[in-house]
């Protein structure tokens, strides 16, 4: 149904749109804005961040790490490491055996499923908390980006 | 990377998320609750379902209608149209010819973009429209389920 090179550009066209979010938020309520109870949008770039290429390491060689932690305390560290990280799943994602997007796995020791199944929860938990952003930024009375442009 | 079911049985999963999202709401708080001045979680509901199975129609033939506008006033006749548009994807899926998910068309007359894209966008857009609705339901101090299970 699609590449992996065509995977590839979907995850980076949607994780350009959350570094746009994350630009989007005043420096301090990316750390401190919250609503229902739930985390400010900086906790939730930081999750995306520890997500991704530990990820893609465990997909690539079968060993499981834990996931990361990073630590940041500037929307500017933030997108540093971002930026670190799209170079980084470029680097590595060609390197990634065809044959284990059909394979079964247990990413991090805990869940077990296709590769592929794993690949699209981390996009997917990225898009579903960013939408959550989206809210934050709206009740903030911020304009957030077209969701639909992915560049 | 992943098969055309493969696929089906993702967006299925996502769509029995965003079903026991649309239950999870009071009746009345589905048609009402807003925050940030966006629209209440049931005309999401009635976008996705506006979107879903014409989508699909456009994608099998190349003939592209306009999306349609369903009209619901409870969370029942919601929930029907929701059962409804499930079955009609699951037997609307297997007849994608195969090479469609490949060509480029213009979908609705507006947005040129591969299939697969297209079919991906459409997945992408509920789920960021569903994480505005967990926030809804926790604003109002409702559980929302678990964003992992897709069943």
């Amino acid at each position: 149904m699609l590449s992996s090179e065509q995977f590839r550009a979907h995850w980076q066209g949607h994780r350009g749109l959350t570094r746009r979010v994350i630009a989007a938020f005043p420096d301090d309520k990316l750390f401190t804005y919250t609503a229902g109870g739930m985390r400010p949008f900086s906790s939730l770039a930081m999750e995306f961040l520890g997500m991704g290429v530990p990820t893609l390491h465990g997909v690539i060689t079968g060993e499981w790490k834990s996931y990361a932690s990073p630590k940041a305390t500037t929307k500017d560290e933030i997108l540093g490491l971002w930026d670190e990280a799209t170079a980084e799943i470029n680097r590595l994602w060609p390197t990634i055996p065809p044959r284990r997007f059909q394979e079964v796995d247990t990413a991090f020791g805990q869940w077990k499923m296709p590769i592929y199944d794993l690949l699209l929860y981390v996009v997917d938990n990225e898009i579903h908390h960013r939408g959550q952003g989206y809210v934050y930024l709206r009740e903030l009375g911020i304009e957030p980006p077209p969701f639909y442009e992915r560049i």
